[in-house]
């Protein structure tokens, strides 16, 4: 296994800019603040489904302190991430209780508030519908004209179902639905726009990608994209919430350029809750079979997905709940049918591991189904139908690094289960004990737009021979700044404090598409790695003519340019940087480079096709506990194994994986938007309850020994995986205690009570 | 002459940022608010001279709303531009009324302002001197230990004064003094430094460099450069007021590492007075000879130049008072001796044309004096001794585009010397009129630090086609990035519109040296065009593979790419930047290039050398009408007469020169710091009089037809050569209406009427 020598790999660095997050320093973009400013507020739709006759404004906009009141009149275009299904404020029509309807701009918040009381919406209400099967039965009310309610109808074949099912011993069948989750960052979605004396945009925003984000408001409000530029403002977690799905932004910008003036909209978390377009709720109907030695031989899935009244990413989403699990097991014999349904609620979107964790959910909960009918060990099955390194999958991708097979051992061992299945086996009493297994992969990168999913980074030295990455990818609060660092200093042999890292400013930052579908380690950081070798040899070169000997004499350590077996022979970075600028004809240290993976845009119709570089893989063992008498169940233990090839930066990687077992834990067991009619109830993190350190302990977590090929050091993706394999964990975990199957998540008390009394229960 | 074919180029688009500025919505520094914000105030010595026995800031720092008071003892590290004779606090002594003592940080100004009053300082008064040529004296009080007051000592001698002087027909001696003059940009200096979580700083602050700040900062810190951000705030004028020699802005970073809050700390304006570092006071002893045809033969000066307390930038005011306008008329034999001398008063420093009006109203007094004595039209002697192109001078300067001849008969002819001169003749009454000719040149970028006067720019495209050019240069109000816009867009083709400018930001930015010495449009200019042209050839390569044709039949025009004479034939450069980026492997058209101009240092001991790849030169002939009842000069009529290369923005250029005519006429008639044993009398702009449009007329300006080839499309500098003939022209003009010669500047109306008296006139 090659191992490249950089002393600064594997050193757990602290996020760059942990101290002002404790600190209570950061700069979120509710915190900025800019002469003139003046605040907006939002007027949301109290109907799931209407007609609206006429908006009366006039009163609002002779409100004192009002400089501007905006309705869907001022934003006629039709738009969307992928579907034009979408307005900035509503037009004609309001889709679910919440959408936006109009928006104000006063001089401050509460005059911004008392104007929304003047304005008045005559609505003609309209028959609504609010489940999947419903909504796709004819006659139901169709939420957008001419689509049937259907925003995206996927179906692929792969094999022979049939003869698949045929060569089965085993067949399991079951129904799995899963619930909205709410990704209840800390930060709402906050925004600040200004606008300059010749009418350009300048946006502040907890953006995932400030190129991304200026395409899309270049569309929304038909301006040339060199007329906006997008700052990325410190991000107080997004979890996909932050993808551009939200109206804010687009409000904020329109409203900016509607007053000349600079704007600032500040989610209240009930609004944070409707804009950041939570998890698409599913219905997975699974049939699966597999031969007498465990191997799989079919899949046959038919899947719902709840899309809400509005697109977003959520076309992607249910693409990804389809299709890329196939690529964990062997498979062989696929049929799947993906339905994406408009109903009159919440739009749903994307929320680290997009689309993920439904079908993990579902699958994991299969597999150990198929193994108690097999009568085979759940572990077992899975070692026997793990993709394993350089294997092609059923849909044409290319597994490069795979330490699946390992995560799975050393899962099983460390939460000892033989041991503790023994010590259950004869256990009375109300609480019982259960381990289960949950599995996931993720990609790291997904070619999907324009055939390109590059990332250009620049790199330049200041004369103290210190570096600056001027990158366009951001941090997201999941350490990619610090990421870059690293790989950075590593390849350049200097301490990581002498390389910063640029705020991700459209204006000066080369073009990449952000913070999605973990790429920023294996494809910026090989970016960066590019560019960090092209400066070295630069060093180098310059450092050999000053010290009069050869290039391949040197070596670079601790800031220092150093000739190697002679101790006194050296030079230091700083000095060698100023001799290459300041001299006739100089400049500066300076290099740029783009990676672009070796991947394709799958093919359109069929769906094969390599997107990912890489995968990494997440295996947890979690037990819990389950009082029979409440049904209340209790992690107890959680044993996170994951694959992200070489842990660049083991804290920070440890640090994702903690995060997201925490919210695969609150996914399974708590967490629900509770809607009545579409209306939600419990619009606060009061009411809808997020795991904490003591309804979740902390995982322990073991990276096991890869190395990823296409990775920047051998590294790939580490964020997105965990949060997939946690739910079916749960699930399998606590049929191993009291016997019981809860395949609708979360997996309430009630529920669990319900099917231990269905069952017979003690 | 070589033209180039751009059709952008010779049109006069507006500054980018006017529409700001003119509007109220710009951001100045002092605009600027931040989270938890401080605001900061200055205690300042109200003596000369005096030893600081104690400084007691108990009670201060106990005011209410204080967060931190600072003095000398917290920045004992002597620094300076050039010589380390400063602190950014008083450090042990005071030495001018003014002198920045101890520094107060509160929540807001009164809260610090109260606090200042509760510091005591214990001063133990020291004997101070404010005149230079007694601050040479032996037995004068010595304001920095060990200096003999000199703060520079230039001394260097050309071919042989004596025989010089043996060979003139006439010989001219004068003594000459000129006082301070004051920037008086609308803008006093203002600055912001807010410091993040790790210790990291970042100041936005109306400099001339974002580059050389961040390097002073660092020295003055002790801090790395890397650890340092500096982001160029909008420039209310500066003139040279704000090229660092203000210690506002290291106290505002000094600040904020103390507290690690935000802190703001904004010039009052007799604050912007003491600190802007106003234009060196000389006299200035000449003596110069010229031969019966009008060669001159020889020059002999002896200048003092009052540094005032500290030296800032004023050791290299005095070397271009010593030297630079020797390169204007030809000059075989000089003995030059200039002693730049410490007094206890306001430091002097950097004001537009950067020592050059001192000596050119020297000069050009003497040059009249001197056609008056051959009996020969002062214009008429000019143009025997004007320098030409291509000439090398007695400095070994090499001069390349030159239209200095053509300007002098320009302006001669413009202000209708002659037949003015005819109708004057037999004037009577106490009115008398007078045409004066004045003249200067200045360099376009001036070689002297560390061997480099490049400037590094980047230019990249985004996928609609449009550019954005990546630069650290900035804009200090003088429109340097409407320029780099005008130049990138003919270089590629485009709508002017379609080319945005960065802000000068020292994070996301090539290192470069910023607006001084005129360097921008040709040394930056040099660079976008260079960037652009590489750009452009990709744009080329790209299209002509995307529509099948020859690179070489291609051109650009209005955005899209044309194939010549094919008039369907075409593809958007939008078109070309996609697809040249969103393809596998692809990446964004980009361009980076420095250009450094072919110049040399100047020898250290004999200050032979070329600096400049370029001269601009002015004249301007002034005509004034002369109160010989009150003394009174009104400025009747001015001819500016510019070589600025080929204008790329004619406009633009003649801003420049009405601006430089405005602060010339001032410096010329009425203004000069009061100060009474060091202490300010009229800081404040009711009292300090400034030109305005009714006492300084609108000049009638000529820009003649030049071409420099070493600058972009034939440009070269544009805003300082002006600023330097105004006084001459003024002074020979009063001496042509009434027959008195004032030199000493500014040309009071006392004066005039003392030397009519003296005279017995009327």
């Amino acid at each position: 296994m090659p191992r490249d020598d950089a002393p600064l790999i594997g050193q757990s660095l602290p996020p760059l800019n942990a101290r002002e997050k404790v600190s209570g320093t950061a700069l979120y973009a509710a915190d900025i603040k800019l002469p003139r400013m003046l605040h907006a507020k939002v007027l949301r739709s109290t109907h799931a489904h209407a007609r609206i006759r006429h908006i009366d404004v006039e009163e609002a906009r002779r409100a004192p302190g009002v400089k501007a009141v905006l309705t869907g009149a001022d934003t006629p275009k039709a738009w969307g991430i992928i579907r034009k299904d979408e307005h900035v404020l509503a037009v004609d029509k309001v889709r679910f209780i919440g959408e936006e309807v109009a928006a104000v701009v006063a001089t401050d918040e509460n005059a911004a508030l008392d104007a929304l009381e003047r304005i008045r919406v005559d609505y003609e209400e309209l028959p609504a519908v609010f489940d999947t099967r419903a909504a796709l039965t004819p006659g139901a009310p169709e939420i957008h004209a001419g689509t049937g309610n259907l925003a995206r109808d996927i179906s692929f074949d792969r094999g022979d179902i049939a003869a698949g099912f045929a060569e089965a011993a085993v067949i399991h069948e079951a129904v799995y639905e899963t619930p909205y989750q709410y990704q209840a960052a800390m930060e709402p979605m906050a925004s600040v726009a200004a606008v300059d004396g010749s009418g350009r945009l300048t946006l502040w925003a907890p953006v995932h990608s400030v190129h991304r984000t200026l395409l899309r408001l270049a569309e929304v409000l038909d301006l040339p994209t060199s007329r906006i530029r997008v700052v990325q403002s410190v991000v107080g977690g997004s979890f996909g919430g932050k993808l551009g799905e939200d109206s804010n932004l687009y409000i904020t910008a329109r409203l900016a350029l509607a007053c000349r003036a600079p704007v600032r909209l500040v989610n209240t978390r009930v609004e944070d809750f409707l804009g950041a377009r939570p998890r698409m709720p599913t219905r997975i109907e699974l049939r699966m079979g597999a031969d007498r030695g465990g191997l799989l031989t079919a899949k046959d899935a038919v899947i719902y997905g709840d899309n809400g009244a509005y697109s977003g990413l959520t076309p992607e989403v249910i693409l990804v709940t389809a299709l890329r699990l196939d690529n964990l097991y062997r498979q062989k014999n696929i049929r799947t049918r993906a339905k994406l349904v408009y109903t009159n609620k919440i739009p749903s979107g994307g929320f680290r591991g997009f689309g993920g964790p439904q079908i993990a959910f579902a699958l994991d909960s299969h597999m150990d189904a198929l193994a108690e009918k097999l009568g085979m060990d759940p572990v077992e099955l899975r070692l026997r139908n793990a993709v394993g390194p350089n294997e092609h999958t059923v849909h044409d991708w290319k597994i490069s690094s795979c330490e699946l097979a390992q995560c799975l051992r050393v899962a099983d061992r460390e939460i000892g289960r033989k041991a503790k299945k023994a010590a259950q086996a004869g256990a009375s009493g109300p609480l019982r004990r259960g381990i289960g297994i949950g599995t996931s992969l993720h990609v790291s990168g997904a070619r999907q737009v324009a055939d390109w999913d590059g990332s250009t980074v620049t790199l330049k030295f200041n004369p103290d021979g210190r570096a600056v990455v001027v990158c366009g990818e951001g941090d997201i609060g999941q350490g990619g700044a610090t990421m870059l660092q690293q790989v950075a200093a590593a390849t350049l042999g200097l301490p990581a404090d002498h390389v910063t890292v640029s705020v991700a400013d459209s204006e000066t930052t080369p073009y990449t598409w952000g913070a999605v579908a973990s790429r920023l380690t294996l494809i910026a950081g090989n970016a960066v790695m590019a560019a960090a070798r092209s400066a070295r040899r630069q060093l180098l070169a310059t450092a050999a003519h000053l010290l009069e000997v050869k290039e391949d004499d040197l070596t670079i350590a601790d800031g220092s340019i150093h000739v190697v077996g002679v101790p006194d022979m050296a030079v230091s970075v700083a000095k060698v940087c100023y001799a290459h600028q300041l001299r006739p004809g100089g400049e500066a240290i300076f290099a740029r480079a783009t990676y672009d993976p070796p991947t394709v845009v799958a093919d359109h119709k069929t769906y094969l096709g390599n997107v990912s570089a890489a995968c990494s893989f997440a295996v947890q063992a979690i037990e819990v506990e389950v009082d029979t008498e409440t049904g209340v169940v209790r992690i107890v233990d959680i044993v996170a194994v994951d694959d992200v090839g070489r842990a660049l930066n083991p804290q920070s990687a440890e640090g994702q994986i903690h995060g997201a077992i925490a919210q695969g834990a609150g996914y399974a067991l708590h967490e629900q938007l509770a809607l009545e009619n579409g209306r939600i109830l419990n619009g606060n993190l009061a009411d809808y309850v997020i795991p904490n350190s003591l309804s979740c302990p902390s995982p322990r977590t073991t990276i096991v020994d890869g190395y990823e090929p296409h990775g920047p050091y051998g590294a790939k993706g580490a964020s997105e995986a965990p949060v997939s394999a946690t739910a079916g964990a749960l699930a399998n975990a606590v049929y191993d205690a009291v016997g019981v199957r809860i395949t609708s998540l979360p997996i309430t008390p009630e529920k669990v009570l319900t099917a231990l009394r269905a069952k017979g229960g003690r």
